[in-house]
């Protein structure tokens, strides 16, 4: 992700629209001043400035034990849940760990652009099925694991963001995460669930977790606190089977470094520790979604009629599609000669081109003038290249 | 490495001569409290809180280019520097990048152990040559090398901690490191210098850097905050040339998550900024030095005649051979029973069975009365075995 203040290759005072990360005003400054303010006084520090234990902070991994458990009931020990550098830490360790060059993984299509990123540093091939608004067409996940299987691959896993979904915004229905479950076990693949938005759910409710649906056989489910207190603590979760929680903490990585970054991790911890968290994830929830709503009100006042969108319950992201005679290039071009940046549709998928006709939004991070504004600006730009 | 309050499977009131971590109160507490107490007034929160610039914290990178150039003479830009998290995270990402499962790397023998396991994890080949005082024997390395070639192979990189090795102490020769570097233009490998102890060094010179010696040519050089400001900030960085830092910068990792831990390299950053950095290294070799003189003094007066070790000028470590009829599991179990826990020989070896009569000690940790009291208690087991 770039930085908020001047993303590289942006022109200072223009409107980036693509930027996926939280509103700098929108994180709690004087909560974490406060934390970190009394942590120092008469606590060891060593729990702060050493090398930290290899399964991560202790108190935070008991902390979000019980908040899981409590809120979900999914009966997880402390041997099942491990603290990593973001949910990013945690693709690029399972993906290290599940995989070795040349080997196949499933996603969608669309998909997580930065994650399939990863998954091409890798070596991996990647096979996506495309979704529509219930998630992942699970006849068209089935024929990739036939024509893999008829080829003698065995997928290493399926990863997926499976509520308010990057970059469509979508939830996947739970009936289709069932039948991923089934394919799962039949075909022997496991599930990586970056669940990284779900505690941004502005209305309505969420279909249990892939992880809960399953008993956690062969889910790997990823959380973080980048959405939901601030990206640059470098903080997240997994949950996993005790075994698979073993191998990661039995890792050279976490041998030779110890556990992910102990300072920011015991600053969570205390935070977590202090209530502040769950009020806060409340706020945020209201805010977020008065974002989405002025998104949603300037998209259906400022597109043409052969636009169209996803109209998100949660999360930072709404997707477009544009009409088919508006190459998502061409208005790339012309909305960066207005300061206008989005996020090509193209980065979303395993086959550029199947994006050619999309845009990410994200209504996270820019006040909300920028944000009309620059709705309304791409706008124009499109009804002009219909015309 | 383990927390240092309670490593895990050692009894609280044993003595763990292992831990190759800092004593925590070597940890400059008070400094830091300020510099983060400072920081939250009046500045962008975005710069500690929200995702980072790929290539790291600016502030920081600036910084370290100075004190490098300034220091060394290196002549590097800002291009060449990446912040990593600690120097764990260099190896763990050059690593990915560099090499593929089945490729051979080439390490000293011994070598640094989690360094080792890391390379396991990721299914190298390590092909490991015989270090003397001065470091690798080159002939040793050369025949590997011709091996490898006559089997068609080209090894990856050569991984090394030159200064104040880990585990032995000792320090690379300038002459060894001017072979190794022609070896490797011939052979075209990269080296990998981990540098994380050099700041530390108690008396003498050192020999200029690999990165310094080779102009930078194929050289990876890792530095960290570990040793000589906190571990748990999980801070280093890396040079390179400008190509690798940037095919390293455009990674789907760091894409992902942005530049390493924003949060604590905000804080180092402006702890370096503030000049006290340079002012503590000067004291902890200080009282590193004291702790390696009382280490040294303890094995002079405690160990039996047939047991040998290095006399390192700094780093954290001190490497004991026992004499051929004391096996190191015998003593290790025995020294368990006292509450004395080391690191064993056989970890720092690619064959295990090579480091049967070797130890290594870590003087950086423990309190002093406890570092005589460990090594007094190993004295008296290895004179009791010989017996």
């Amino acid at each position: 992700m770039k930085p908020d203040s001047t993303p590289q290759g942006v022109v200072a005072g223009s409107i980036p629209l693509f930027a996926g990360h939280p509103s700098s005003d929108l994180l709690p400054v004087e909560a974490l001043q406060r934390v970190i303010g009394a942590a120092w006084q008469g606590r060891g520090v060593a729990r702060f400035l050493n090398y930290g234990d290899e399964q991560g902070n202790p108190q935070l991994i008991e902390f979000l034990v019980e908040r899981l458990n409590r809120r979900e009931n999914l009966g997880i020990r402390r041997e099942n849940l491990m603290i990593i550098g973001g949910s990013t830490g945690g693709v690029g360790m399972i993906t290290q760990h599940l995989t070795a060059p040349g080997d196949a993984i499933l996603v969608d299509a669309p998909s997580y652009r930065d994650a399939l990123h990863i998954f091409r540093d890798h070596g991996l091939e990647i096979c996506a099925a495309p979704i529509d608004d219930d998630g992942i067409i699970v006849a068209e996940l089935e024929r990739n694991l036939r024509e893999l299987k008829a080829s003698g691959k065995t997928p290493r896993f399926y990863y997926v963001v499976p509520s308010f979904q990057n970059p469509s915004g979508i939830i996947m229905a739970v009936e289709r995460r069932r039948e991923v479950i089934k394919l799962s076990r039949e075909y022997r693949f496991a599930i990586v669930e970056d669940d990284v938005y779900s505690d941004l759910r502005f209305e309505g409710a969420l279909p249990p977790s892939f992880y809960a649906l399953a008993d956690g056989e062969n889910v790997l489910r990823l959380g973080t606190f980048s959405k939901t207190l601030a990206p640059g603590l470098r903080i997240g979760w997994l949950i996993a089977s005790a075994e698979r929680i073993a191998g990661f903490v039995e890792s050279g990585l976490l041998r030779m470094g110890g556990g992910a970054n102990p300072f920011s991790a015991a600053v969570v911890a205390d935070y977590c520790r202090s209530g502040a968290w769950e009020a806060h994830i409340q706020w945020l929830r209201g805010q977020y979604r008065r974002r989405r709503d002025i998104a949603l009100a300037a998209l259906d006042s400022c597109m043409p009629k052969d636009v169209e969108w996803t109209r998100p319950t949660g999360g930072y992201f709404i997707w477009l599609r544009l009409p088919p005679s508006v190459r998502v290039d061409a208005l790339d071009a012309r909305a960066k000669e207005q300061g206008v940046y989005f996020a090509s549709g193209k980065g979303f998928f395993v086959n550029p081109e199947d994006g050619a006709h999309h845009l990410r939004l994200s209504f996270s991070f820019l006040p909300v003038a920028e944000l009309q504004a620059g709705i309304e600006i791409l706008g124009d730009l499109i009804a002009r290249m219909i015309a």
